[in-house]
């Protein structure tokens, strides 16, 4: 009788940051039936927080196992999320502009997809959850629709598992075209418990939040539409 | 007078491996008048010597430097490459097979572009070199024009440069259509110094070359082809 293999779940790998959206998408994983593999990359990002976040975040949410990756990208990028060039802060949500932002960081979802491409081929599976959005983002390039797109295809080419037939690589986005309120009403839905993320780009002492860079300021926004008391302190409220 | 401006030369990035092929591709990037910035990968391969002829071949061949970037897909990634699997071995180059090789690392160069994708934004260009080719190869999917376009298509999506139109990302593969006497043929007219590179999957003692795996054979195969002794020297030979 092979009844556990019929029970087996199908696996995923999911990129986990540590903040709240990539904690929703895990969420969303395990919900759709999967086995979820978190991945987080040590990148040389200039807070060790939100590794700790991610680490959290799959352990409370059912992840079979959270592994982190060094991968020298901080290196090789210059970013205000990598080295000493300042965040960016404003006072209100209403401030962010249409732009690309100092914090975007060369080629980073290109590099994690990557690194989630070669895991999830070892693993058996070719299916990816990332927690990418392009409505309520920061204007980063590589978290739209038709760069998903792109590199599904490119993906489909690269891996033998899908050039042989064996299984495709699907890069699932269930966040990518929700509001961030829309986010964290999916998410409470589920169990998320959102004291346990992080999405500050410039905590100060004790990983708490600054409450005026960018990540922040379009959390805040989320719940204050949701009506929603967000549950992390911040050091400007 | 803009007179520095009007001589400066166009940056590339150039994948090298230490290997035959790599080296090929940095003399033909240096040829069409590019400045190299040559990249390898420190990604848990069992033998560092490959890495030593990198650097070896970056400064012979005049990049103006020459990085090694730390990655875990070693980790991620079941190989005869990264792990204990046994590199397998051949009396005769004829006994290769068609079906991709236990040396096959999932997603190798999907991450390897991506990461010099992030250096050569950072660099201000979008020109990067990597010598894969598509004839005389160890059938790895990821060597295929195919992956390569849908690759390059990509990264035109990807980062910000391109999405804003300040310069296409170009995927040069030189070498994809040559046969290995070919490519040995082009070296040598470029003065590539074959003494210094390293092919070998599995070398012994002091890093002499097996004589047997796949790279060495198609290397050997390529030399005698072309009638040129092969200046490296073997266990086996």
């Amino acid at each position: 009788m092979s009844r556990v293999s019929l029970t087996k779940r199908p696996r995923a790998v999911v990129l986990l940051s540590g903040g709240l959206d990539s904690a929703t998408c895990l969420a969303i994983a395990r919900q759709e039936g999967f086995e979820t593999f978190g991945i987080s990359f040590s990148y040389g990002q200039r807070h060790a927080g939100e590794l700790r976040a991610a680490g959290r975040v799959a352990a409370a949410l059912g992840a079979r196992t959270h592994r982190v990756v060094p991968v020298g990208l901080g290196a090789l990028a210059r970013s205000a999320l990598t080295d000493s060039l300042d965040v960016p802060k404003h006072a209100r949500v209403e401030e962010l502009g249409d732009e690309i932002p100092l914090t975007y960081v060369p080629a980073r979802n290109t590099v994690f997809l990557s690194l989630a491409l070669a895991w999830a081929e070892t693993l058996g599976t070719g299916d990816i959850f990332i927690g990418v959005n392009a409505r309520d983002y920061s204007g980063y390039p590589d978290c739209r629709p038709e760069f998903i797109a792109a590199y599904q295809r490119m993906a489909n080419l690269a891996i033998k598992a899908a050039v042989e037939g064996t299984w495709p690589v699907r890069i699932h986005t269930p966040l990518i075209a929700l509001s961030k309120a829309e986010i964290i009403r999916r998410g409470l839905e589920l169990g998320v418990d959102y004291s346990l993320t992080h999405s500050c780009y410039d905590p100060g002492p004790g990983e708490v939040a600054c409450g005026c860079c960018d990540a922040c300021l379009l959390r805040l926004r989320g719940f204050a539409e949701l009506g929603v008391p967000d549950p992390i302190p911040y050091q400007t409220l």
